[in-house]
């Protein structure tokens, strides 16, 4: 190919770990018969973000540039691409490819699969004007969705839809902890799916918040009487939180054959009491994002009931700014770079 | 009633947390139009026995009967009791009763039900001459099943037969942990349902008899190596033992959508890494025995399969010999007390 044909492509890259993002320009490499290249008109800020810059799971490797809750248009497409056609628009979430031939990729679960490529682990990311990926992890955004509100569904709207996908009936009572960026949208999506809907926060001020993305209920997770008379009271809880909470509660708020995921990254393990599982039959686990059905699926179940993130958006140019205020999270609920 | 319609029941109690068992006779309860009294043949020796005579659940009265592991032939019968005739040879298992009109009993899920009644907790046990029992939790035994190697079946093998119902397809790689009373059961369990199953144990000596019972694989659960080499290669791990193991290394040997349940009782809360669940789906659960559909279809799976617990048979007035070997691990795998 000629310079022609691939321009550089302008993306904010950290030098260092932790270091504010700088412009950084770089060539693409080689768009491969799958690939498309998207020109990036929105890209979400996810707190793996934060983690990936920072270098806590000291895998990061720098200049790096985040990003992966990424929407806009397809720019050019490899030979072999046929589902999107050239300004198309298109969204890419944590996930850009899998071996697509192992046990989990046949059966549609290529987020399990142990070749999975991370759209920015070791590869360029979204806070660009373009990337490059492998077409068959770029899914059609729905023309209901706009693409603000639609980038953060990409990573943070696949977390929590998966475990209410895989444990929610309609009948379910879903407890959701933590209202922010996942918290917000499991909201969404369980009261969409029909369940009665309970949100957990610490932060009394988001009750009238709460209830108005969906919840029917909301409890304090700072008030432990009002915790202990959950007692055997929901049948999935999902965690979206970051940080240790008396878990011994949560576990005795799950019915018969309840379910306690937790999607928030914890950086201690958690202690679990058996007999409490043994008790009630509970179970205790967690998800990594969808699959590509999956993915599909929740994008499609968006649409139909108006799902998006509740946004701010900011001018792609002020990364560091929105940077900044989520490392204290001063944001509601999900930061989107806009280039438009 | 006259007393020529209730002679005393004669039986074994402890009289204080801790103490030797000795004779002790009561006058039982009035038949009710549900209950039928069993002439005891045979009772298995749980760990939960010594629990409860050693008071560690805090719940237990004295004079205290153990026993729950019954079975023996229908010696009358209330007027509503359908499902047997007297002189049927029944089984009775931990538990003895339920509301039958709760969520959990509609769906035959009746371990799940609040209102349990267990067999030997708050009321006489089976280290007795007769039982009264609501016989709706009275099973027929099988034929192809002698009373002694099916009398562990009624609480140590449902506890290991539901989980492996619940989460193991004839296709799943099994891993059973510890292989004493339940844990031999578990791999004849697996087995017959057609897994591949991998028997963990600390003592070397067993792997003869693990691949006697149906083990594929042995694999040293002090041996870090060894059991680090297990990574990502079992479905269904089935602990039952009652000490802490390092789980991270379990956890770590569950494939995608990996169960790692806890049938042993821990004293102590174990401790989970939520990361290495959420990187491949995995989960950590228990379960309390099993349901009356899934007791019957126990006795009949293993009636099928020739599946009974290996025993040691000892006279019930031998009780106390056998409860002291039991404290010891001085058992292959289950005591069975006989009154024949």
């Amino acid at each position: 190919m000629t310079s022609q044909d691939t321009p550089r492509i302008d993306a904010y890259a950290a030098r260092d770990a932790g270091a504010s993002l700088a412009p950084y320009d770089f060539e693409p490499n080689a768009l491969g018969p799958h690939d498309v290249e998207i020109a990036i008109t929105h890209c979400g800020i996810c707190h793996s973000d934060l983690h990936l810059i920072d270098n806590d799971w000291q895998s990061s490797q720098y200049p790096l540039i985040p990003g992966h809750e990424i929407v806009g248009t397809v720019a050019r497409k490899g030979p072999l691409v046929t589902h999107v056609d050239v300004g198309a628009r298109v969204g890419v979430g944590w996930q850009c490819g899998s071996c697509l031939q192992c046990e989990w990729c046949e059966r549609g679960d290529e987020n399990l699969c142990s070749k999975i490529i991370e759209t920015c682990v070791g590869r360029p990311g979204g806070f660009a004007d373009r990337i490059r990926v492998d077409g068959r992890f770029a899914f059609s955004i729905p023309d209901a969705l706009s693409s603000e509100v639609a980038a953060p569904l990409l990573c943070g709207g696949i977390t929590v839809y998966s475990p209410l996908r895989q444990h929610a009936r309609p009948q379910s009572r879903v407890g959701v902890i933590g209202i922010g960026g996942l918290g917000h949208l499991a909201i969404r999506f369980a009261r969409a799916m029909g369940c009665e809907v309970t949100a957990f926060s610490s932060t009394a001020a988001k009750e009238e918040e709460a209830r108005a993305h969906g919840a029917h209920r909301f409890v304090s997770s700072v008030d432990d009487a009002a915790l202990k008379a959950q007692r055997e009271s929901l049948d999935l809880i999902i965690s979206t939180v970051n940080s240790q909470l008396n878990w011994k509660r949560y576990v005795s708020a799950l019915r018969p054959d309840g379910v306690l995921s937790f999607v928030g990254a914890l950086a201690e393990p958690v202690s679990i009491h058996t007999g409490m599982l043994m008790a009630r039959r509970r179970s205790v686990t967690s998800s990594p994002i969808g699959g590509r059905f999956t993915m599909r699926e929740m994008l499609t179940f968006a649409a139909r009931h108006g799902i998006g993130a509740q946004v701010e958006t900011l001018p792609m140019s002020d990364v560091n700014t929105a940077l900044d205020r989520l490392r204290h999270n001063d944001v509601r609920y999900r930061f989107v770079l806009s280039r438009d």
